[in-house]
């Protein structure tokens, strides 16, 4: 049998797979499925290569399944390819199996969570580029549907693979037309896709996405070329199926038992090939290596003036040394002090401009590929990558991202560039890790800590220089924290910023003849439960921070059964000097002196 | 003196005020400005027809800064058009100044506050929508930077405004070629964004932006075409002054004060021209109107069963006879139920596709010109808005979003799609109103409320339908609780779908002999802090939620000092059924029953 004609059949058993899948669990995505089929079968047992036996093959190539709710055929082709038990697509969308309702890395050959639409070519160009930084021949592919096109994230993205001339990047978006609710930006006018992507620097053809020897002859022309590619393929959404093709209201729906004797008796018996035969290898594994991460030298004089930002920056380019690092900006590199590692390591190091959307989704991939990936920007600005960070989260991906410019502490730029809600983001995304150190010691520290760590980890550096208050030889720990000074009256818990006015205040209330402890929270996720619940014992306890009230250490410390006296930014802050704000909001020395309440 | 000459010595007024400022306060952003100064001129003196007199004319011509950093030559502009006193240039980001160091509306002819880059575009959009939909001849205009194009909000906006075919939308692009931290995406190449924004469906021109004559003729041209037009303005980062003039190093900086003796002396002396004269008024005012939102009648019967999903589609149907209701939709409208609204007020319903960021950003335009706009998606999506979000709450803005697919509940489509850290989210956002009904009534009443209420406000619905326990004539209030059951031993307090659990397990332990009281906390922000602390003395208290443990209800309980028991989502959650996820995250009936601490 030929080649073309064994793909036609194959993506007809995709189909049958699929219908199957979603009948039996009452749910799911069936239509955009079969618009995919000779798509996914044409990739998966013809133009990509990898090894079926480790799905960690540095020579394998890559596949990232943007439009995720598309997951019925993923698990299908993986069943063909012989990788999943067919018995085991009987169990899809059930709590038990790792064939969720949208992919997820629970099932080993999904690199990155999908199904939040239009995150898909960011994580792609992520594993390109860890591919390339590998010297690896292997490729990438990314499959997006039209109606994720609208996302922004795509466009970051497709600047950013074009700058980067990446030539082993291949997008495939499947225009089927129809969106969830109606019909998608540009319908069926594949042409504009065409033209947006050819504006953005992307080779690009135009093809029937249900006839295969075009696939696969757009594929073969791509490999020559240097720049990017896209398939715009044009598809029928439910296609083999007369009732559901190109039919409004049957997205994600799953055919009900009598519907899909009908949908199966159209599409004809299941075509028997042994799709294994066509799984295309590489020609040789690549293994990865991991070297374990020590914490490199530090060396501040106590009392010394430096702000944490660039205490990050000194140890990135010491960290540096190994190659799993890379780094990645916003255009604020001379800001957050990325610019250190990139003067040392440029080629580890990517500028994705003003597009932090991409610059996280990057981050996922080259994470996904075992690289450890440091995305830096203002805090206020990671905000803007929320979606990704949540994805990134539900995809134990080991990325770190450091937010500076925390806090009304940044002075007369305003509230827009305030990070003031970064704690609340990152303490929410599930098994995160959040530090926020006060001074260049600890900031170097905390840096190396989540460079060993695993999973997603956020530092939160500071604005204005600060005074080294520790050792260059003091030890820290992710879920760690300082007694700074030791009291009997008061508890006063603070990081970052806070800190050093914490410690003026101690001085003032001691004056009183208060007796203060001080303790840094360096590390608010994990908190350091067990001393902060041991210290807080018989004092009045204050948590002072350069946060708003919600979701930040305050509000930690209190969901600990601890009550709180909460100093904190109550209201939209302004412009003025740091100092002025620092008073004015009532987080400063002063404002600690008044908040304790004399027995 | 000819209109082009006088415009030229604006331009040159424009660059004296911006140096000043900037080396007065010490900090700024001068270069930037210097680039846009004679877009400024023919803009403000010109093209753009306002009413000095009144910000709030419906017939005035909007102007957005979306590259925010440049505010000093729109306080400077303001000044020139006797809108800013003179005198008050020189307190430029001090505290007690509305001229903030980036805009926000302190100063009330700024509608939108900017800063975060790549989100004016969305916020012009709106505007021009809401002109439209004003019947006003007036247009907006957006001032962006080339550096903030590589943002992908820009490039949803730029496909929205193509679809909705905004004749009365002008964008002007300042390609300046410098970023922060070096070169912008295409530096010199203002052709490349001619082609990407011609690709996106607008009408193009590229001028020499120093050249007043040609940014004249570019505005007279975009007015006869149907299209939105973008005027793409080569120009030369620091303009006017050679040492600062398409250098590196200058961004974010002000002059010492000699080096602006220096400046200013190439400058040459500050032109006596009065540019007032020159500012171009509306042919007549429209005035604002806006009647008070009462609450529409509900009607359901208890025990029916229906999500609050669709009761909030089934209001928003019914708050349509208010004309200033607006509906916003991510291609989710028929699961949201916005579609609701669609079906009666197709007018007053953007499609937005799947474009959250633009989506919100184009609310914050519509909100800023008096409408009261609702955005809604599943609630884990909002999450892609995040950063317009907090722009949104620093612009004091009208807003209302709403977030379907809340939590674990929503079942077999897995995490991607379950919303776990939105209350978090909206929590974080100062002065926000986050409601979370548990049926039908409370559902309907709090969409009410919502757009009664000021300022940024979330409604969280669920998928799952719910049995309705309120009463069609209960009253609910933003800041309100009802305590459905009272009891002595425990207070479960709940919100949405635990709602119901904590309902069931009230019976189960009344059977064990203990008497427990179910607090429904359906006004999440804020919260009804007295009934709780009234209602939890000498009682265990649970809270049990449908969201992560950072930033939730939880969280809030706790923040007011009361130890809690915490029900809620503690890992990342995967595909099952609905009532198995909620028995194996432990937010069920049955996690209650075993949660009471027996004495």
């Amino acid at each position: 049998m030929k080649k073309e004609a064994a793909l036609k059949q194959i993506a007809n058993r995709l189909r049958h797979h699929v219908l199957h899948m979603t009948t039996r669990a009452g749910s799911g995505h069936p239509t955009t499925c079969l618009s995919s089929a000779e798509l996914m079968a044409c990739l998966f047992f013809s133009e990509m290569k990898y090894n079926v036996n480790n799905p960690q093959d540095l020579a394998n190539d890559e596949f990232v399944l943007s439009k995720g709710h598309a997951a019925p055929i993923l698990w299908a082709a993986y069943t063909e390819a012989g990788i999943v038990p067919f018995q085991d697509l009987s169990k899809f969308r059930t709590f038990s199996s790792s064939l969720e309702g949208h992919p997820t890395p629970r099932m080993p050959w999904v690199k990155v969570a999908t199904g939040s639409l239009g995150q898909g070519l960011s994580a792609g160009i992520g594993m390109a580029i860890a591919q390339r930084l590998h010297n690896s021949p292997a490729r990438t592919f990314v499959l997006m549907g039209d109606g994720e096109c609208a996302e922004g994230s795509v466009w970051e993205a497709a600047s950013l693979a074009q700058k980067q001339q990446l030539s082993n990047l291949v997008a495939i978006i499947d225009v089927n037309r129809l969106g969830q609710s109606g019909e998608s930006l540009h319908g069926k006018h594949a042409d504009v896709w065409k033209k947006k992507f050819e504006s953005f620097g992307w080779n690009t053809l135009v093809v029937d996405g249900h006839h295969v020897p075009s696939i696969l002859a757009a594929f073969k022309h791509f490999q020559t070329l240097k720049c990017p590619s896209v398939l715009i393929a044009k598809t029928i959404k439910g296609r083999g199926v007369s009732f559901l093709e190109d039919k409004e209201g049957w997205h994600g729906k799953a055919l009900s038992p009598v519907e899909l004797i009908d949908a199966l008796r159209e599409l004809g018996s299941i075509p028997s090939v042994d799709a294994k035969k066509l799984v295309q290898h590489p020609k040789k594994s690549i293994k990865q290596t991991a070297s374990w991460i020590t914490v490199p030298q530090i060396h501040y004089k106590l009392g010394e003036q430096v702000a944490t930002r660039e205490a990050y920056g000194s140890m990135l380019a010491k960290l540096g040394k190994y190659s799993r690092i890379v780094v990645l900006d916003g255009d604020v590199k001379n800001s957050t002090f990325a610019e250190k590692f990139k003067a040392i390591y440029p080629r580890r190091f990517v500028d994705s401009f003003i597009a932090e959307q991409n610059m996280v989704g990057m981050a996922m991939g080259l994470a996904a590929k075992g690289l450890i990936p440091f995305a830096s920007t203002f805090a206020a600005f990671l905000t803007r990558a929320h979606d990704q960070l949540r994805m990134a989260a539900i995809s134990r991906l080991n990325l770190k991202c450091v937010g500076s410019h925390a806090g009304v502490s940044i002075g007369e730029d305003g509230p827009s560039q305030m990070g003031l809600e970064d704690i609340a983001l990152f303490r929410s995304l599930p098994e995160s890790v959040v530090l926020y150190p006060c001074d260049a010691v600890s900031a170097e520290n905390c840096t190396a800590l989540l460079a060993q760590s695993k999973g997603v980890g956020y530092l939160r550096t500071t604005r204005p220089k600060t005074s080294v208050i520790y050792k260059s030889t003091d030890s820290f720990n992710i879920g760690g924290s300082k007694l700074l000074v030791r009291g009997k009256d008061v508890l006063i818990i603070a990081a970052g910023i806070t800190v050093h006015e914490s410690l003026k205040a101690a001085q003032l209330l001691k004056q009183k003849g208060i007796s203060a402890s001080v303790l840094d929270a360096y590390s608010i996720k994990p908190l350091d439960a067990k001393t902060i619940r041991a210290q807080a014992k018989g004092k009045q306890v204050i948590v002072m921070e350069d946060h708003y009230a919600q979701g930040g250490l305050g509000e930690a410390v209190a969901s600990l059964g601890i009550p709180i006296t909460h100093l904190c930014v109550k209201e939209i802050p302004r412009s003025g000097k740091a100092d002025v704000l620092l008073a004015y909001y009532k987080i400063d020395a002063d404002a600690i002196c008044k908040a304790v309440k004399l027995n």
